[in-house]
C-alpha cells in the first residue's frame, strides 16, 4: 500500500474492486471510499470519491485493483480455547469433554484467557475477521482486555452452566441466580467499552447444563438488558434424546426451547445440527439466528440442514468453533468448507449431488451481512455502506492462489486463502496493514502463548499420547 | 535458513523434527540428514549427522526446530485445467462438462498447457508437493516442458477417449489404436527425462468414453511398457447405471473392469466414490490404488467409502483434482478435508459421528507414502529413508496458525496452512527456499497465465455470468 499523508483524519481508498454486500449486491469495479473517523463517509466510483475528498484527506491509498470486502464476522468461537489447540484431536466426545476440555478450561486463569484471546485474535485478523461472537469462556474480563488491545469488535459471553453431570469442582453448585448476577456484573463492567467495540451477551453452554429456570431467567435478563443470547443448540442426537426423556417433549432441544418461549430474535443458536422440519419452522418463525460451523460439524456433530434453513429464511452465518474442535480459526476456510460440505450433503438429503447448492454469493453473505444480523449489529456492520462502521478487509487476488480470476465472487469463496488477506481495518483503524498486525506484537504473543499453554496443561494434568515412534 | 557453504555437493540439514513416514513411523525429535546429489545419504540424530558429515558438507543448514517431511504427493490433478479456475463454479455437471470444460480443453494449445502446468506447479510447490500424477490432458509435451523447468517429479498422462456422446470435434473419431499409438510415442519421447523426474503413464478419461477394446489394449500396453494407468472410476451414480444398462453387469464400472481383468496393481483409480462392498473387495484383491479427492468429491460426486477401503488394505492416497473442480490445488488443505469429511461421513455410514475416524497419522500417510505407492514410485520416494530420493518439505510450525504445538502430528494435518510450508526440495535440489520459488519466475508465470487464459476463454466462447450488480 502506498499512502500520501496529511494531518486530517479522513482516509480515502481508491482503485479497488469494492464488494459492498449491500442489499443490491453492488460491486464497484473501480471503486473508492472515504472513511471519516470510525465510519464510511462515502462510497462510489474512484474518480468521484477522489474528486470530492482528495483535498481534505489525511491519507489517500491506491489499492491497485485489490478487492475491498466488509470485515468477516465469526459468529461462534471460543477464544479461550486457543491455547488448547491440538489437545483433543481424533478422540471420542467423552474423552474430548471430560479428559481434555473441562480440565483445561477449569484450570484457566484470567491471564490465560487474556493470552488465549490475544493468540486467537491474531489468527482472526490474519483471516480477515473484524468482529466475533464469543461462545462462552470463563474469564470475560481477560477476553475484554485482549479485544480492546487487538482492536477487534466482539460480543463477549461467559460460559454458563447451572446443572449437569460430571462438572469439574469449580463449576459445580452454581445456581441460576449466581449465573445471572455474574453476567449482569460483566455487562455493567464491559458492555459498550473499547470505543463501543465490546458488547456483552448472555450465555447458555448447552441445554444439558441448564435448568429451565436458568433458561427463563436468561431470556428475561436478555430482554431487560436488550442484548443477545449465545447457546449451543442440538449438537448431537444424544442431547435430543436426553431432552425427550427428561423434559417430556416429542423431539429435542429446539422443541423444548419453543415450549419455554425461549426462541427469540436475539438468540444465536450455534451448530443446530439435529433439527427436524418442524423445528426449522420454529426457528424461522421466531427469527432465531443460526451459526453454522462447517469444520466442527464435520468433525464432531454431523450435517446441519443449512439449505433447508436458508429456504425458510433463517439467517445463517458462519463460525469456526474453538481450536480443539476444528483446528483452523479461519472464516476464509469456513467459507470454502461451507460450500463444499453443503453441496456434498445433498447426496444424502436428496439422493444426488448438487454442485449448485449453496453458491458462492450465498456463502459470502453468510460470512458478512448475515454475520452482522446474527450478532444484532447489522445497523452498523456487515456491509460497506455510507454511515456504517469502517470494518473492512483488503484482499490481494493477484497471487498464485487466485490467478486467473474469471469469477471474482466465487474465487473469494473457493480460491481465497489467508495469504490473500493483506490488510484489515476495524472501527476506522488499521489493525493489520500489508500482513503486519499493528495492534499487538505477534512474536511476543506467540511466545507467551507457548509458555502459558504448557503450564496450563501441566496444571490440568493433561498429557497427549504420541502417535509415532519418537527417537 | 542460514547456510554455510563450501564446494562439495553434500547438504547437511540439522536441528529438525524429522517425520520420516518410514514403516516404523520414526520421528527424530532433533534430527539431521545428509543429502548427496539427489539422494538421502544418512538420517539420524543431529549430533551424529553433524559429527559424520560436517567436514565434507557443501552446505550445512540449521533448521531451528522446524519440521522435515517427505514431499507431498498429489495423485490426481489436471495441470492443464489451472487456467480454467473459476470458469465452472456452482454449475450443474452437464454445464460444467459440455459448456465449460470441454470447450476450454478442446481449444487449448500446447503453449496453453505449458503455461497452465507452470501456474499449477507454482501452487503445488507452495503447498509442499514434490510429485504429482497428472489425470490426463491434451498436450503432454507442454506439461513435460513445464515439469522439467519447475523441478518437480511427475507421472504424465494424456487424456484418452475413443467413444462417447457429445465430444468436441477435435476429439471425435479417434480409434483405440490411435490412442495407444499416441501414448506410446509420448512414452518414448518423455519417459525417464528431466533427470528421471518424468514418467509417462497411460490414461483412460472414464469408462463412458472408452470402448472395451481401448481398455484391453491399455491394460496390455501398460504391461508391455511397465507403466501405470490413470483413470477416473465410478464418479457418479449415472456412470454405474449406464454401465449396468450397456455392458450387462450387475453393479457398475468396477464390476465391469473386474470382468475385463482390467483391475491390476498398476491401476490408479481416481475418486472411486460409487462402489459397493463387493467392488471394494475386487479393488483390494487386485491391489488397485485409489486417489481420494475430498474437495472435488464433496463438490461434485459424493462420499467415497474411504474407511472401508482402508479397512480392506486398499492403498488410498490424496489428490486435488483440477482447478475447476475444487479450486484449491493444495494437498495441505486436502489433508484437513480428508479427515473432516470422512469423520462426518460416519454419520451416514453408521448413524453416529465418529471423531476418531481417519486419524491424522493415517491422513499423513495418504499424502506421503501411500501417494508414492499409488504412483508406483515408493522404492524411491514417499518417506525419508537412506537411499531414497531427497524429496522433502520444510515446515515452520512456529507461527500463528500452528502455535501452540501440543500434538505435532495432528497439527500437521489440522492446523498446517500453506503459509507454514517454507522450503521444498525435489530430487536433491531446492525448488523453493524461504517461500521463494527458485526454478521459475513466479510473477512472469502469473502474468502469462492471465493473458493466456483470457485469450483461451475468448477462443472457446466461454463467458461467465456475473453474480452481483456491477457498477
Amino acid at each position: 500500500m502506498e499512502a500520501q499523508r496529511s494531518s486530517y483524519s479522513l482516509i480515502v481508498l481508491h482503485n479497488a474492486t469494492i464488494v459492498t454486500m449491500d442489499s443490491r449486491s453492488s460491486v464497484f469495479r473501480n471503486g473508492g471510499m472515504a472513511i471519516e473517523h470510525d465510519r464510511i463517509r462515502a462510497i462510489g466510483q474512484s474518480r468521484d470519491i477522489l474528486a470530492e475528498f482528495s483535498g481534505t484527506a489525511g491519507e489517500i491509498i491506491d489499492l491497485h485493483s485489490q478487492i475491498l470486502l466488509p470485515g468477516f464476522i465469526n459468529t461462534h468461537i471460543h477464544t479461550s480455547q486457543q491455547l488448547a489447540r491440538g489437545i483433543a484431536d481424533d478422540v471420542d466426545l467423552m474423552t474430548w469433554l471430560h479428559h481434555r476440555i473441562w480440565p483445561y478450561e477449569s484450570n484457566m486463569t484470567e491471564e490465560d484467557s487474556f493470552i488465549s484471546t490475544l493468540l486467537c485474535g491474531i489468527e482472526l485478523i490474519h483471516s480477515g475477521v473484524t468482529c466475533f461472537a464469543e461462545a462462552g469462556g470463563q474469564h470475560v474480563t481477560g477476553m475484554a482486555r485482549a479485544v480492546e488491545l487487538l482492536g477487534l469488535r466482539a460480543c463477549l459471553t461467559q460460559s454458563i452452566m447451572d446443572s449437569g453431570d460430571g462438572l469439574p469442582e469449580p463449576w459445580a453448585n452454581r445456581t441460576a441466580e449466581d449465573c445471572i448476577q455474574s453476567q449482569k456484573e460483566l455487562y455493567r463492567k464491559h458492555n459498550g467499552t473499547a470505543d463501543g467495540r465490546i458488547r456483552v451477551w448472555l450465555g447458555i453452554r448447552q441445554i444439558m447444563n441448564s435448568t429451565d429456570g436458568l433458561l427463563l431467567k436468561t431470556r428475561d435478563t436478555a430482554r431487560e438488558l436488550a442484548t443477545g443470547i449465545h447457546m449451543h443448540v442440538a449438537e448431537i442426537p444424544y442431547e435430543n434424546q436426553l431432552i425427550v426423556n427428561t423434559r417430556k417433549v416429542n423431539h429435542g432441544t429446539v422443541t423444548h426451547l419453543k415450549k419455554l418461549d425461549f426462541l427469540q430474535k436475539n438468540l444465536l443458536a450455534a451448530h443446530t445440527v439435529w433439527v427436524d422440519d418442524t423445528e426449522i419452522e420454529f426457528l424461522s418463525n421466531a427469527g432465531v439466528k443460526v451459526s453454522h460451523c462447517p469444520a466442527a460439524a464435520m468433525r464432531m456433530l454431523g450435517f446441519a440442514p443449512i439449505r433447508e434453513m436458508l429456504d425458510t429464511s433463517i439467517c445463517v452465518s458462519l463460525g469456526t468453533d474453538g481450536a480443539p474442535s476444528n483446528n483452523r480459526m479461519s472464516i476464509v476456510d469456513e467459507m470454502y468448507l461451507a460450500s463444499l460440505i453443503n453441496k456434498g450433503r445433498e447426496v444424502y438429503a436428496r439422493g444426488t449431488t448438487d454442485p449448485t447448492a449453496l453458491p458462492a454469493e450465498t456463502v459470502l453473505r453468510m460470512a458478512t451481512i448475515n454475520g452482522a444480523k446474527s450478532v444484532l449489529w447489522n445497523e452498523e456492520i456487515g456491509s460497506l455502506e455510507v454511515g456504517k462502521k469502517a470494518d473492512l478487509v483488503v484482499i490481494n487476488p493477484s497471487t498464485w492462489s487466485m490467478v486467473p480470476l474469471h469469477d471474482s465472487i466465487s474465487s473469494l469463496v473457493y480460491c481465497m486463502r489467508t495469504e490473500n488477506v493483506v490488510s484489515v481495518m476495524c472501527n476506522g483503524r488499521w489493525i493489520m496493514k500489508d500482513k503486519k498486525i499493528l495492534t499487538v506484537d505477534e512474536e511476543e504473543v506467540l511466545s507467551s502463548a507457548n509458555e502459558a499453554s504448557a503450564q496450563l496443561l501441566r496444571r490440568a494434568g493433561i498429557t497427549i499420547p504420541s502417535r509415532m515412534t519418537v527417537l
